[in-house]
């Protein structure tokens, strides 16, 4: 009946340390690729858990802000260790939960574990305090300037919600927990249907790195439920203060609907839509067209396809490149094996998608088809400039291994799909020397387009690491201030104070004279480590 | 009939570059201290005239972003001298349109001229470019790393709406406006009914520093219309892609829904309601509770008391030492005149918010009362703190010289007013030595409410510098997570972009191998000025 079960799964969310069953309906993990159920069942929680976790999250909130930045990197770091104790079941579970290969669900560990490590960097090295000091001028005329300080504050109990496609790195300590925690901020998880295993798996090691530290048991929860119910509960509760979540634009905009209806209205970070334009140049088809399109379908095919970052559109001036290009596409697309998706209702939203988008574009390949109703058959179809511009059903994402080649006439044509389209994530170009005017000239079109501008290369993988800018225009997310995926994701969760002639023994450490937190501080608008 | 006319004013509005007039309803400035109202008229304008600055501003955008830091610090002073070229006539009308004193306007060019001049400073000093650099590593195993590199970008235009209370400081020359054209921004102001004279005035500064520097002319623009109609329609114009606004609790919630129902939602910096509430602690009012009254009454009636830092609550225990207080604050204000407040609607809100505070809080005293309709009466209540935490009309913002004294129990008492009010601007201590420690437990509660948090002084009157944060918690503001004043007040005008293996010919050059713009940046982690 099923494909693993680790012993000390129990089907309980944990708030506040405390396993709990829910008095909702039962969901199941299930395993697409043997298109079976899994044990055990799990009971989704109702608007009772949520108060319970976001009162646990509200109680913790003064005491594990409260913590210093290096007992907030030590706990991050535990969380890093106990997740690679229990990694053997973990990769077993995610694995079977999502239908994904065990060496990419390997290498998710590995991630979720060196974005956790990140942040205890991030905390160690102390710029996010964002600490500043204007020193006072006593004798200034007409008037003294007093003691201004700055540093930033975390800003309270943050619900999380976890995504389908990234059963670790984007959930349940995932990089939206990781760097809520490493702020100071408490959290709350909702947790994704499709691997409450994993979930629960997880879960348990931060649990257990939460006691190992000695922090309030309401730093952590994890909630099953549903989004319409439960995630809106989450949402609009009083004491929840922002909100991160990695999922689709209808489900983050009711979420953002839901905070700016609040009487206090809280940031949500919602990571949505992208359908991560790749654009050909000349010079770069002309010498090496056939080879970027076998390429462009091992990007478009890894995982299924279900990346936020899966290149969905590519866009070209027509020629004998552009034949060549998508000669090759079409020749990998379709011997490309069907794969399972990670759930049936991500295979049929799929399958929907493609059918729509071939009612619109012409057809260039299909993959193999599948056995099972989970299996995504990889789809390639073509269309010309004109007719992407004039149909905004052209531009909407279709989340799987299915791509839209656009043909443009020229540069102009280029250049006006290149202003026509959404915020995107990622926009890539594929250029060669001869191309550099060109590309030039593209440039800024799509600075104001994506956050991530990327050559020669492939959207797919995204590197977690200081200068990456995993974010983007409306509707790629819905704040493109920021970045939730590197070091920048931290700062989601703070906000300034200014502290104007505090007495010197009520001064923050990141703000007190001498710098006994060895900072770099920017004094009377100079960055300095004194 | 009219105080001041300057020779050059024309009553038409100014977009890009050229003068227009409006067809809408004509509005004049009105000087409150002389009951009448001033020459020229000025015609509201229209949506037509909305899309004519929107389209000129969005033309403008990539010709403007594309300056350097240095062209646009330079722009920024030019704004300056042109406009101390006009103080003179500046002063008067700005004097003549509020009712404020000439010195307190005198300080407010200075004022506006020094934001200008720090962002010149904050552009030439270049972090505002956040420059990352994550250097590539081609060997790592088991994928190599790409070069990824990280700037900020400006929004695109941004609509400036401009506050009744400071005519200069925050109006068409204000922070916002210095801050939008600092992050490479167009600007497009609506300018207050209140004071179009000086919005004239400034604007052509503006205007002429456009033209000196050769920028393109949709660069800057100036409207004037209802707030619920061509403030709508600016906000909700798709070329516009962020809001600052300074003014009330309901204006500013109506621009952000309007924002947040756009087809591509935008941010919304709306700096709005704060009633600053300023805590007593006992030692301080043992020692010195009469001279804390009397000063308070000082900086409440300041300016008419129109100031979005005004002191409009006063917490305390119980005591002779807050007997002390109450009587010198009574005594005080007492004695303060009557004096002009900016506009007869001001003037009546004032009133009708005094009289809802009287229904429910115990008179002290009221000020003289003024011969004139414009006249602010000082008023001063109290209540206790069960009466405070029960009624939410007593938290409202009453803009003016109006303040509330709740009397507390005990030290927990305090404590659940200061977890029971709203976001503010800012909260006020007052601690002696003696009061350390009860001030050690405050703090932490007080940085969950307010942007600023000041010891032993009055909250009126915002240091401009690098350390300020003018903002906090809703409905302090619409956004926590910035402020409008200070060196800090671009970031709400940017957002990063990551380039990853981009040709070296092609990057900007914040993130350029090199350095060639000497910055400071974060490569690898590490900041450094290589």
């Amino acid at each position: 009946m099923t494909a693993t079960l680790p012993a000390q799964l129990t089907g309980q969310m944990i708030i506040a340390g405390s396993p709990v069953t829910g008095a909702g309906k039962e969901i199941r993990g299930f395993d697409p690729a043997a298109g079976l159920p899994l044990e055990p069942g799990y009971r989704h929680g109702d608007a009772a858990d949520v108060q319970a976790a976001a009162a646990a999250a509200a109680e913790a909130f003064p005491l594990y802000r409260a913590t210093t930045s290096e007992q907030r990197a030590r706990f991050l770091e535990s969380i890093a260790t106990h997740l690679e104790a229990v990694a053997e079941s973990l990769i077993a579970r995610a694995a079977a939960e999502s239908g994904l290969p065990t060496a990419r669900i390997t290498g998710e560990v590995g991630r979720t574990t060196g974005q956790l490590r990140l942040f205890a960097g991030v905390l160690r090295e102390g710029s996010w305090n964002g600490a500043r000091i204007d020193t006072a001028q006593p004798d200034r005329s007409p008037l003294p300037r007093p003691d201004i300080r700055q540093r930033f504050v975390p800003l309270g109990p943050v619900a999380v919600f976890s995504a389908s496609n990234f059963p670790l790195a984007f959930s349940v300590a995932g990089g939206d927990t990781a760097s809520a925690l490493a702020a100071g901020c408490p959290v709350v998880v909702k947790g994704h249907d499709a691997h409450p295993g994993t979930s629960e798996i997880v879960a348990r090691a931060i649990t257990a790195a939460v006691a190992d530290a000695g922090l309030p048991a309401g730093t952590f929860s994890l909630l099953f439920g549903s989004g319409q119910e439960l995630g809106i509960a989450l949402v609009t509760d009083p004491r929840i203060k922002a909100v991160g979540f990695t999922g689709s634009r209808s489900g983050g905009t009711a979420l953002v609907a839901a905070a700016a209806a609040r009487p206090e209205p809280i940031p949500v970070y919602a990571e949505m839509s992208s359908i991560n334009p790749v654009f050909l140049l000349e010079g770069a088809l002309a010498t090496r067209g056939a080879e970027l399109g076998k390429a462009f379908i091992g990007s478009l095919t890894m995982g299924s396809g279900q990346f936020c970052t899966n290149p969905g559109l590519v866009i070209a001036v027509d020629g004998p490149g552009l034949d060549a290009f998508v000669a090759a596409a079409g020749e990998a697309i379709s011997a490309a094996p069907a794969t399972p998706m990670l759930t049936p209702n991500i295979a049929r939203s799929y399958a929907a998608g493609v059918e729509t988008l071939g009612g619109a574009a012409d057809l260039i390949a299909r993959g193999a088809a599948g056995g099972i109703e989970t299996c995504g058959q990889a789809a390639l179809f073509s269309t010309d400039a004109q007719s992407f511009l004039g149909n905004e059903d052209l531009q909407a994402e279709v989340f799987g291994a299915s791509s839209l080649i656009v043909r443009c006439a020229d540069d102009a044509e280029v250049r006006a799909v290149a202003t026509g389209i959404e915020g995107q994530l990622t926009v890539t170009v594929h250029a060669d020397a001869s191309d550099e005017q060109a590309a030039g000239e593209l440039l800024p079109l799509l600075e104001l387009k994506a956050g991530r501008i990327l050559f020669n290369g492939w959207p797919t993988g995204v590197e977690v690491c200081h200068a990456m800018v995993h974010g983007g225009p409306f509707p790629a997310t819905s704040d493109s201030r920021t970045t939730s995926v590197g070091a920048r994701a931290i700062e989601r969760f703070l906000r300034p104070v200014a502290y104007q002639d505090v007495p010197k023994a009520l001064l923050p450490s990141a703000v007190a004279d001498g710098n006994p937190d060895h900072l770099w501080r920017r004094i009377d608008g100079r960055l300095t480590q004194d």
